[in-house]
């Protein structure tokens, strides 16, 4: 390929509206275009990527005895009506109807779709286990896209789907399927990510691990314990407190519980500032209501600690948001406590383990101006019921080894695989007969890569300041050949051969054979990020050599007479290629 | 690829609701599965032809300097709106808001992602030419499905888009890109495929062509001249007449127009019966009303010819539907004619060429009951214009060659070209700057490919009683190797070596390794139309040998040593190819 002709321009400034350097990047490459808030066409560039990147997947699947298929993007409703995810799911599954009134759904995942596909084939227990898989296009109508490729609404995605008849043979399928996508990281260029256990969400299961690039560009909160190896996204990580000693108040038993004046103070910092107490001397309240009935749920914790809503809404089986407190409710904002609290018929209220036995706690006396002191858990909330719905937080307690060692991280979510148990199998009726002729539902299993996805984060963590540095396994190119000073006959002749003989060893070159200045060309080598170089120049040529050197490494590069120039090229790519597979585990 | 885990089911009954072969041979065979009108999953059989086709696709473009990109499935409204399609499009464009109330639409083609793309890329004339492709789904809101992938409303297609500085560059781009279509459909076995002028529709533009494949399970209607090779489509076809001699009525000039009562003759044939006359001796009537207004379009044409629509709305730039006549209108239903019409107004009245210079014929009386005779165009109805309104029809004359030669053939459309000219480029204000510095619009050309209609189009002119015979090109496997009795220890054990023989050569095997009886395993095989086959069983085992044969070809079967077997495919699969691409033409 010529840049010449290459269509998309590069340009130096980054655009206001970038907040991660990935998305920068891509824009500032030509790898991709805005055509809508998180819809986006790609370029050559990207698309050469992508499509590099979906044959790794592609290979790994298979080496999981996975079969490609394809599922429609447009879906009848009915579908989704038969898994209840019509209802469940929010305003992100973008519904609509079609010219003939049918209501139908775009697929931001396909369960559904895969059930309907097997239900009938797989009737019997001699055809399991079996996987299926599709790499193509999904729509998710995010509320707020942004940082360019990692959050979408429109993206290609690997969608997997397994059937199992027992939940061994799940976990031992879950278990390869674990280690192919650490291979499809690796193999891609990002070996560090981390598998995480997390939340399932709107997916449903039991067991499910979601796969971290950390890097501050990222979205979740990811829990780590450096000691033990711990990890969890910060929805699922368990929060443990000691109960006793010094980490919270200390329990100060038979202390009355006294009503203190407290005008003008609403928030936990206020109330602790006011009386001269550590936070974690107050028990905090904290508001919710369920989206189906807007009734309310209160929740206390230590008042020191934040709500993990995630965990709050898996207890609850549905979906809340903050509370809109009104004055009919009964409920006094800023000054709820758990003593005498006045709410609504069908508020639930609920406790976090975090005040567990605690006494000696500052906390509101459902009265406008005034808080209390002395609360005793025990004594004053005999009926409580403690569990975990605190978020677990840096320098907290390790679930796994008990060390004082969490840290809190952000990361990227570049995969997610799920244990789904028989959600989806039993809701919509799939039964398989066994060796006996009994009719059982099987349990399935799904995992996910977002592709686009996937060259953002590699992008996010292989890039200096100039641009990209794209591993040798998914660069859009091998090799960036550069002409320096086209307009020299001699210069361009040198460079042509080295183009043509580079084709001809199978090499897949980008040759910038435009007449432009060294900096232009340079700056938009950078940009396009080919991990191997070769320049052409005058100053070379009168040497008889060429320059060779690699993407993002200086120091590399070295003079080569120009007849060992393809040579030098295939050792570099080949050294490339090795240093990336050295960290890629074994197939299991 | 062992069959015992093939994904889908095979079974022997036609589907009720298959009207043409391809789609009950894909559904019988495995190869799809329904989940909505016009709407399929793809099992993994057609996955891998579709990925074999999309390869020899991909292959003809990049060798056309096209560059791939991706554009969206969801675009949003404004774009279409740019370029006015938003209006013009009828409700088979996907029209929807998102969460967030923006207008959106489901991409049907892609004219106007292709120049959002590329309108600021290519603002300078030296950027020029240049093509751009993609392959994609796409959803078109067909009114009516049908015939199972030939008419889908959800569907993989390759849009290609190529951007010119004068008509000269386009035409010479354009005819290597016809040719490239050539080679595709002759590389994916259906060399056949004629290219026929068309009208551009919907597209706009100029000059088109499409690709059919002529089969009685087609939907579009082509007209062709065996002797002089013309062809086209019927909305495109020229319909030719002789108005002198023996085919239309002998002009009776000097009759006077006379009343004729005729009570309960509503149609040109009862009218012919009436008076017994030829329908070519009548003048008839058709009545359209506008889609945008409901305002009437009167169209007179002979009594014999029917009327083409594509042309009517062509000539008159906006879409049409066959009339709802009211009283309140004044046209009498049954009984129009062009002398003394009384039509309200607005009402557009039109002309065939086909009544030019006749006289004699019997028409309306625009009176309820009655008609009249003697009607004389030149003297009856001096400012009539006469333009090409009526259908070729089979018998009729060649508009090149001027034999009445013509023939009508029922095709598949499997692709299509068009010269776009500056419609989408000038809509859309895309602009480039030439050597001088001056502005101009650049004109672009489109060419479209369906992957999954050419998969049920090849399926449809290369099958069986039995099932489809796939072209070695794009087979889903190349060869399939059946197991007889695979109780018997040794023939199993002949088989397996086999398949891990072929495997080591590369060979893309099936492997019945079932333990089915010989008619399940035949019907079978014959269902997914591998092309070739190998049989292990007792008695070729006994004879130390193995059957090799090709599908839908018995003669071929030949029983060759099992040491011989691997070379044997090997070189079925390349005369195979070699046959197949004796029929591809060079590229230019």
């Amino acid at each position: 390929m010529k840049l010449s002709n290459l269509i998309g321009d590069r340009f130096r400034e980054t655009p206001s509206d970038c907040v991660v350097e990935s998305h920068a990047l891509m824009l500032r490459g030509g790898y991709m275009k805005y055509v809508a808030n998180g819809i986006y066409s790609s370029l050559p560039p990207l698309k050469r990527i992508t499509k590099k990147i979906e044959e790794i997947i592609r290979e790994e699947m298979d080496a999981l005895d996975g079969q490609e298929v394809s599922f429609p993007v447009a879906l009848p409703a009915s579908l989704w009506e038969e898994s209840g995810r019509y209802a469940s799911v929010g305003s992100e599954l973008l519904r609509f109807t079609d010219r003939n009134g049918a209501k139908m759904v775009l697929g931001m995942t396909h369960e559904e779709a895969a059930v309907q596909l097997v239900r009938e084939y797989a009737s019997t227990y001699s055809r399991y286990p079996f996987m299926i898989y599709q790499i193509q296009t999904k729509f998710r109508d995010e509320a707020r896209p942004r940082a360019g490729l990692i959050r979408v609404r429109e993206f290609t995605m690997k969608d997997a789907y397994s059937f199992h008849t027992s939940q061994e043979d799940l976990e031992s399928y879950y278990a390869r399927c674990l280690r192919a996508y650490q291979r499809i990281f690796a193999r891609a260029g990002i070996p560090e990510v981390v598998c995480v256990a997390s939340d399932s969400g709107m997916m449903g299961g039991s067991l499910s691990h979601e796969f971290m690039l950390l890097t501050a560009a990222g979205e979740d909160s990811i829990v780590l314990c450096p000691d033990c190896g711990y990890s969890a996204n910060m929805e699922a990580a368990e929060c443990i407190y000691h109960t006793e000693g010094t980490e919270s108040a200390p329990s100060v038993e038979g202390t009355p519980l006294l009503p203190v004046e407290t005008p003008g103070v609403h928030t936990i910092e206020e109330l602790a500032d006011f009386l001269h107490i550590a936070p974690s001397s107050t028990c905090k309240a904290v508001v919710y209501q369920k989206n189906k009935d807007d009734s309310y749920v209160v929740l206390f914790l230590r008042g020191d600690l934040e709500v993990n809503e995630a965990k709050l809404t898996s207890y609850l089986g549905e979906d809340i948001h903050p509370a809109i407190i009104t004055e009919e409710s009964g409920l006094q904002a800023g000054f709820i406590g758990p003593v005498s609290l006045q709410a609504p018929e069908g508020t639930v209220v609920l406790f976090d383990r975090s005040l567990e036995g605690l006494s000696g706690l500052a906390c509101g006396a459902n009265r406008e101006g005034w808080h209390q002191t002395g609360l005793d858990l025990k004594r004053d909330c005999p009926d409580a019921e403690y569990r975990d719905f605190a978020k677990a937080f840096a320098g907290g307690i390790c679930p796994v080894c008990g060390k004082r060692s969490l840290t809190v991280s952000r990361g990227i979510e570049v995969g997610n695989i799920f244990q789904l148990g028989d959600k989806y199998t039993r809701s919509m009726h799939m039964q398989y007969v066994d060796e006996k002729g009994k009719s059982h539902t099987p349990i399935m299993g799904c995992y996910g890569i977002g592709v686009g996805r996937l060259a953002a984060s590699v992008c996010e963590a292989k890039h200096d300041e100039y641009g990209p540095v794209w591993p040798i396994s998914i660069a859009p190119w091998q090799v960036h050949l550069c002409c320096m000073r086209g307009d020299n006959a001699e210069v361009r002749a040198q460079a042509d051969r080295l183009y043509e003989a580079l084709q001809r060893a199978g090499v897949e070159v980008l040759y910038d054979d435009r007449n432009v200045s060294a900096g232009v060309m340079f700056s938009d080598a950078d940009l396009l990020g080919v991990p191997v170089r070769l320049v052409a120049s005058p100053r070379n040529l009168k040497e008889g050599c060429v320059e060779l050197s690699l993407r993002g490494d200086r120091a590399s590069a070295v003079k080569i007479p120009e007849d060992a120039a393809v040579d030098g090229v295939l050792s570099r790519i080949r050294e490339l290629t090795e240093a990336l597979e050295k960290n890629v585990p074994e197939r299991i």
